[in-house]
């Protein structure tokens, strides 16, 4: 099977790194020439849990390649569109497309170019850190949950689920992930807008009773726009599951914080919180909390002239 | 007519001064040390239009004193009800109290202490700066809207009316004041909350959509419970003198924005949002956006530690 890595970040590297590391057919794509070049000449030079430089096959993304059996995607939300466009000649009818993004809602951006029955939808709990080109930090171990949108790709998800478990990636094929992929969202909902507009660690927002009270009213408008698309959550499981991981990440910004605030960079709030506020309008759910924090934070953007 | 000014910040001593001026019997009222040991020892020194310093009676709040027949409250809204405790002494059963603090509701606390009849409830755009102890800048002219709370109290009211105007203050007894302090606080909620919490300018936040969509929904929240109570405002007029007030504003920083970011002191959230949630909440009207940015502006003002 020749896979495809679409982005070629923190994320990618690690899953292509370890695809390549148990002999499979992988190659990266990128467009960040630095980051290429440095592979390129020198292999991706890793931290972390151990120290190795590995070669890796990386190309740019207008390069002409032959059409892959799967297309692993791993761009940011936000390219997700240009990139489908962009990689359309390294697909075909047979190719598998699966996405790993953060955030609510891909799989409509997916259907625009990829029939159903080839689109599998996933989410993973392995971390990475890109230090810079050509550099990574990987330190412990993921899961990934995923399965084919179609019941008809059951089949290939299997193979596919082989595939990662024989790179040591922990995937499971999980007829349930949308719970998996509305629960993750429903922590990037509460931590990452909120923390990244107070400039709070996600201990200075979630020990204060206004902060639960908002972190209350997000994952309530989350989980009842869930509800109303098939997808049944239990609300205080997760409500708990939420503090129990505020006091884990006490000291911590999210990834948020560290895009808005600190790299003063283009967030992914219009895959979280505003895809809420876009579904529950689609759905006549009001979804007061959602909007308003996506558009405090759009307003943050402009201000830092990231948003056009 | 003896009149009492609780609360000699900026307004108190802008109006301590233009009162005594104009040959009228008035004292101030202070819990500031420095600042009444200044007055008393070196005279309020006034620069702005004009530059002067002016002998002005100043004692602090627990000092005693005569019964007043007109006390005027200029202290900060989350200090009116211990002040109106530690003042019953210097009122008796014909005292007028006026009330000039910005906000909303504080008709609600007055009456706590003071009979209806007695209490007057006004609005103004007079403005003041207090540079240090004993030191003012006053610039510009003002005017003050007010009406007894009470119908019975117009005759008096009137009385005030002319010894405000005696001291050049501009002063209309209003039977419609209260759409001019509902004004004010949608010129205060939509502006203050907002800029403090993005850490923007007025231009910042209202050239940019979002920024409009939010103020858009503040101000609705605030009209539509104005209406419930009685007071009837003309939304797209309002809406069209916050787009012009923005404009005239442009690149200022509302006051808001100077106590929790720049002086990092507690906001008077309370008696703006707060009081329209609270508000709402007590007649069954939502009122999400009001709710939200309070407390999202609570959570910072723990995270700076003002707020216990």
């Amino acid at each position: 099977m020749l896979t495809y890595i679409v982005g070629a970040g923190a994320m990618g590297c690690r899953f292509g790194y370890q695809m390549a590391e148990a002999g499979q057919k992988v190659v990266l794509f990128d467009g960040w020439q630095d980051h290429i070049q440095a592979i390129k000449e020198k292999g991706l030079i890793i931290t972390g849990d151990q120290d190795k430089t590995v070669a890796l096959d990386i190309r740019p993304f207008g390069q002409d390649a032959s059409v892959c059996d799967l297309m692993i995607l791993f761009v940011k939300a936000h390219q997700l569109e240009t990139t489908l466009q962009e990689t359309a000649h390294l697909r075909d009818q047979h190719t598998k497309v699966f996405c790993l993004l953060n955030g609510l809602g891909h799989e409509e951006v997916i259907k625009r170019y990829v029939d159903p029955h080839n689109i599998m939808m996933g989410v993973t709990v392995w971390t990475a850190v890109l230090l810079g080109p050509g550099q990574v930090r990987l330190k412990d171990s993921g899961t990934i949950n995923f399965c084919a949108l179609d019941p008809s790709g059951k089949e290939v998800g299997l193979e596919v689920e082989a595939l990662l478990n024989q790179a040591g990636l922990n995937a499971t094929y999980d007829q349930e992930v949308f719970k998996a992929i509305w629960t993750k969202a429903c922590v990037n909902g509460t931590m990452n807008s909120t923390c990244a507009l107070t400039d709070c660690t996600i201990a200075e927002f979630f020990s204060s009773e206004e902060g639960r009270l908002i972190v209350r009213q997000l994952m309530h408008e989350f989980i009842t726009v869930a509800k109303a698309k098939g997808i049944a959550l239990d609300e205080e499981k997760i409500y708990q599951y939420l503090m129990d991981l505020s006091v884990k990440l006490a000291g911590h910004y999210p990834s948020m914080h560290q895009d808005l605030v600190q790299q003063k960079r283009l967030t992914e709030i219009d895959y979280i919180n505003g895809a809420v506020a876009r579904m529950g309008a689609d759905l006549g759910i009001d979804t007061p909390y959602c909007k308003m924090v996506t558009e405090f934070i759009h307003v943050k953007e402009r201000q830092i002239g990231v948003r056009a």
